[in-house]
């Protein structure tokens, strides 16, 4: 069982993280070690170009990883990235995102974590990867 | 002379990117291939621990590298990152930030730039750092 | 049926590669999209402490993306990476390592590749993960 | 003054890192969070298309780094990357390089340090930007 749930997650979300309630994102799944978020088509994502911009697309990552990372280690909310790493595949315009992150490692110090970002609908090609280590308290 | 100026970039980012409207983050400095941008101490940043998110700081980053970039290469808001990657080193409380970029390389179809992010005042050690390519259209 | 072979890759590695045949990488296995080299354990590839070094993981990494790239893209040499990230899990002291890599994403300027490193033989958990994205000529 | 001298750091390279040697890789200098190390234009590094292969630049990049934290820290020669993220700007073919290497943070757990790799001689313009984040025992 995981240490977080979605719902417990959301509530974390719209308490303490300003940035993901003016994106609209949410948790669906938490487990332990791997967690889907779904980021809305909204303006509020948007760059020049009508595209979701970088910081929209990490901030889904960097949120599903740190849903799966508490998931997995425990409801322990200073867990903070200490390092990430980006690279975007392809353009998504007009489309619900989620991001689907899994916790490819872990020792008592720190946690190595991925996130696909895929569409929601279609045919679910890679637009954006991310991995990143968390430091654990 | 750069070929967007720090009004044009925040007109731009008034009209077209409501991430950093949000976030309240302004250029100070553009030129030729560096620019200067300025995330104030603000609520909307922050994430539990009450220090700045992870995706605030990669905000600031990827801003002051796209401004950079334009500032040599031209008012283009078509530039996109193709990968980035963060460390951050320490956390700062209660920091305005500057986020310090500069391209560090340039041919025909992209562009590889570094943001330094540090605080706005105190003893100017490096809080965050950032390296991203983008690709040019 | 990729565009090259492990047989023609290994050829490859032997004349034009010498740091490959320094280390013994060798090709076992090339599909169009994916591949498997095998590091072994050779005192050639150590550092102090006993295990095999960073460059040796990284070579091990970046020929199986090439080799995958290749095998998807074409039997074309002069692909090179242009970005490339690393993150060490773990120590595998005495382990005969494989790199497994496939190509997430191929468009008409560039590949993007990963890289999982695991031991040949145990467990499998993975001591390193390496992305890197490739241009093509 | 640093905690580890070229010439020191020279014979570590020589007695237990057989890729240095192979490579013939050799410190020029190092100093309390910085350090010089000279890749010769060596067959030993060649990749297909007569340029230095990624993995002879990651190895100069991190000893690189290695030295310049070791100078900082310690001779500890346990010192190892967690992660590293490296940029190819440019080829250089026919050239001797260097790798110039600061460490940009430290703390009690780890070190972040940055290697531009530039020509020896000639314009000096980067060739790899290297990122990568120490591990202190």
């Amino acid at each position: 069982m995981p240490h977080i749930t979605a719902e417990q997650f959301n509530a974390l979300m719209r308490a303490q993280i300003p940035l993901a309630a003016f994106l609209g994102i949410t948790a669906l799944e938490i487990g332990a070690g791997l967690a889907v978020l779904r980021l809305p088509f909204t303006p509020a994502a948007l760059r020049p170009g009508g595209v979701q911009s970088g910081p929209a697309l990490m901030a889904l990552a960097d949120l599903a990883m740190y849903a799966a990372v508490m998931g997995l280690y425990g409801n322990e909310p200073r867990v903070v990235s200490s390092d990430l790493s980006m690279n975007f595949l392809r353009r998504a315009p007009d489309q619900v995102l989620l991001g689907r992150s899994t916790v490819l490692g872990l020792d008592a110090k720190r946690a190595l974590a991925r996130t696909e970002i895929v569409p929601e609908t279609g045919d679910g090609r890679l637009i954006c990867l991310v991995t990143a280590n968390f430091a654990l308290p």
